[in-house]
């Protein structure tokens, strides 16, 4: 049996049923970002992204935008934890035939985007490698009752996004800048119940979201938000990395949500018990169920 | 300009200069650890370490050994520091075609030590990477008063070692016993000034304790503890990935520990003023300038 026959997610769910972990962890395995206990107030986020040449980027990709994208993943999933960004160490795997302007290159999209961020480069480690990978690990905090986890939606709730979807591939997954901002926002001003950012697609990221919360979900097609480099809606669904931000909260808090002047909020769906299962509601006014496939990388 | 030009620690002293940190740093990169502020006692460590297919083992490599040494290297930095490693995350480059079974063969090598040091295995990454590359990132817990690092050494101080030297890439570097339990019984009983653990050599490692000290030191070649596999005390001048720990005590603490009947260590050399450089006596009582290069990546 090959990795391609189970997927990347088998694989994860093979690996979670060895692992045990003790009280100080609060959540392990399984969500954008690991929670462990800080102190009375606040959780510790801890996670890690690697990302990998000729699977994530390109050999021709401006490596600033590389340097980028690589600190700029895991400040998305510190963001959709409900927290703040600290600090970051970053392992790199080098080609030995490259030049050093260009991992300077490299470097200056990395160490802009942490400024911008206030995030503390740390430390690190360089290897060679045959193919250019970059892994970064982040530590961030949040306020205990900030929280936000996959694990929260309830029956009853609206499914919210932050901007639009589809075509992520054609620039925006390299330029993105993570939802922090707005999900400061969002934990700062309302309940949010579950929250994740969408690097495995919409539906695919929703999915996570109803299975680790047990409910179901229907999404409405005509409310998608479609970027201009979206194919058509069924496309923006399935769309990977687009770092876009997937919420739900009580149609209570929604509708105050949605008032928000300072940011646009958009609502696509409704959460709905677990047998519901995920249906799409298309343009025809037709139901359809999804699959829960996402972006998968074996 | 190629890496190879500058090799892994020019460019990481390129990369240094532009790193600026705020005061929740305690020690930035350089270091075995980053060390951040965590509570009124203690300290937080933070340290990652990629290792990489054909550079760190072969396609050939046991994996369970592998995933062994991807953790153990990372609690050796964690030990190196005074500290306790307490949470990791998991980073995987997997090639396409890999055997689910041989993934868990990883894995078990990882978890079976994450289960003897009492290490959360807390979350990962999964890509797709033509060559297997591990990439840890842990963190760990110090005692203020027991936090080393490279920094300490002073002129007079005894420099000593734990274990032998040598020849550890004919086994040892996959299957060494991170070097935790010495590492904390130095720092519970002892007031250790510098400490670091054998990656790049012992000339090199010790290097950079001189360099990050402004101290010198001079080394007795008849003293260096040799193991069965070292080819003479040359190569275990320079044998990378050994990973004992290499530290400096006052003479007057020195005398203690080698009087441990716990734990073995011992006496290398003596730390000098920097205008003294490093220098081996040999075995004919002559000195011989040493250059501090030790493994070298590019």
């Amino acid at each position: 049996m090959r990795i391609k026959d189970i997927g990347e997610f088998g694989l994860i769910k093979r690996f979670q049923k060895k692992i045990k972990t003790d009280s100080c962890v609060v959540k392990g395995s399984g969500d954008d970002c690991a929670v462990l206990k800080l102190n009375q107030s606040s959780y510790q986020l801890f996670t890690c992204d690697m990302i990998v040449e000729g699977v994530d980027f390109f050999k021709t990709t401006d490596l600033r935008l590389v340097g980028r994208k690589a600190l700029a993943i895991s400040i998305s999933d510190i963001a959709a934890c409900g927290g703040i960004p600290k600090h970051a160490v970053v392992a790199l795997g080098l080609p030995r035939n490259m030049q050093v302007h260009q991992i300077e290159r490299l470097g200056k999209g990395l160490f802009d985007l942490a400024r911008e961020f206030n995030i503390n480069i740390v430390g690190g480690d360089i290897s060679a490698s045959s193919k250019l990978i970059i892994d970064v690990s982040m530590l961030g905090v949040v306020e205990k009752n900030k929280l936000c986890l996959r694990q929260g939606a309830r029956a009853g709730d609206i499914i919210m996004v932050t901007g639009e979807f589809g075509g992520a591939i054609k620039g925006k997954h390299l330029k993105f800048t993570p939802r922090l901002k707005e999900a400061q926002f969002l934990v700062n001003n309302f309940k949010i119940n579950a929250m994740i950012d969408v690097s495995d697609g919409l539906v695919g990221d929703l999915g996570h979201i109803l299975e680790q919360s047990s409910v179901g979900a229907v999404l409405y097609e005509s409310l998608i938000p479609l970027s201009k480099q979206a194919l058509g809606s069924e496309e923006a669904l399935c769309s990977g990395e687009e770092f876009e931000l997937l919420f739900t909260a009580s149609r209570d808090q929604a509708s105050k949500i949605i008032k928000s002047v300072k940011y646009r909020f958009k609502v696509i769906g409704e959460i709905m018990p677990e047998s519901f299962g995920l249906r799409l509601i298309n343009y025809k006014n037709r139901y359809s169920r999804l699959k829960l496939r996402g972006y998968r990388h074996f």
